[in-house]
């Protein structure tokens, strides 16, 4: 694991007075997914339950380490950060991020001390006094008309950012990492290119005093997705044949 | 619903084979929250269900207006674009990007032409095959000893981050938006931290010849706050009146 990776264990998720167990299982399943591991219950409606387990799948030392408190003071106590999932629209405006900008801003708090976050009831998200027990304002951007997320949803996509931001670093943004072979140099795709045209204009396909567009274009279209050398070989291996069926028949005219 | 939202009317999840109905019912749900709504159903081994009905909450018209087809080349036929989503390690590697990146490559698409986002069955995924019927292959960082995400998850994050992207340029990244008052100035806050400091001379709190670091202290904390203009008059209120009472208490002496 890596170190970044390692500070999600500082993050602990606490869902308060939870009516429905299967979205505890979910949720269990949500935070081992995304490398989370603590879970605080506060006044469970059910917990145990079977409904728990069967949606947890293989998340089971989640539920199996889960914390079952009276309270959400007894849940955050010693947390040195506290979030708190939010719909729009409270009577007091709180200031409310993103889940992007909000993992941005727990990341570094994740160092050192322990960060809690809080999410409310299925129906009805956090009291306002629970709210103003938090530090910060969490609001996952839903669609106005259906805004109603799931409760294991919505820490899937908190987890989810929460994770990401501890990848940041790490997270290769080449789409060719880890590919099965050296890609191809802007020397071999020359070549390929070089090899083409002459293979055309052998073909007769591609007329030297009226080249039109035909070599811009397959450029074009070569040239936008990178190639690896095998790919490139195997092109050229085409082109020889190619060369070769039209050397034959030339000598049969 | 502004325009960049709107492109997501663009999107098409389609999910190949499904077993859960339950799991088709989560996706649409998830769709609708994130503000997608054409679902496509390769072949699911149970639809209609009322698993499907009871997952999906208030999101039936999502279900109800599922298409189900028997391939997945009649789910994607007429689309410019489309994503796979696939675990890491295949046995041809394929350019794979994490969701935020492909939910940014994806957006250009959806402004004229429809995009399919590609989902496998519950325990194995896509197939090779299915694989390489995709422009490009998106991989959810997971837990790597625990990377089996549920689909209506799968389908919960990429459909945040096709919202995030679409709601780049409108989403405020200042959390005190929405605040309902002024936020106080650079004048105003000055202002009162000169109030303040009398108020803790003419109480005897802060002594002039040895403040030590009382005023530093006490300007860093109400500095990293940002105030609106209702709260410093409050608090010079409350300053106000403490000086009222020292008076009062000094003429009685």
């Amino acid at each position: 694991m890596s170190q970044a990776v390692s500070l999600l264990e500082n993050v602990r998720i606490v869902l308060v007075h939870t009516t429905h167990p299967g979205n505890i299982g979910g949720v269990a399943r949500a935070m081992k997914n995304m490398g989370l591991s603590r879970l605080y219950l506060v006044k469970p409606k059910h917990f145990p339950d079977e409904q728990a387990v069967w949606r947890a799948a293989s998340a089971l030392d989640v539920l199996d380490n889960a914390v079952v408190v009276e309270t959400l003071d007894e849940a955050i106590a010693d947390c040195s950060l506290v979030v708190g999932t939010s719909a729009r629209g409270r009577r007091i405006p709180w200031p409310l991020l993103n889940p992007r900008d909000c993992a941005e801003q727990i990341l570094p708090a994740l160092a050192n001390n322990e960060v809690a976050c809080v999410f409310g009831r299925e129906d009805r998200g956090l009291t306002n006094e629970e709210l103003q027990r938090c530090n910060l304002h969490v609001h996952i951007p839903t669609n106005e008309d259906y805004s109603s997320l799931n409760l294991a949803m919505a820490v899937q996509v908190i987890a989810y950012e929460l994770r990401m931001a501890c990848l940041a670093n790490e997270i290769s943004h080449d789409e060719m990492e880890g590919w099965d072979a050296a890609l191809a140099t802007a020397d071999d795709l020359e070549r390929y290119f070089v090899h083409l045209e002459q293979t055309l204009i052998d073909m007769g396909f591609l007329k030297p005093k009226a080249p039109k567009q035909l070599m811009s274009r397959l450029r074009r279209l070569y040239s936008r997705k990178r190639m690896d050398e095998l790919e490139v070989s195997m092109l050229r291996g085409i082109l020889t044949a190619t060369q070769a069926w039209v050397s034959k028949a030339g000598k049969g005219k």
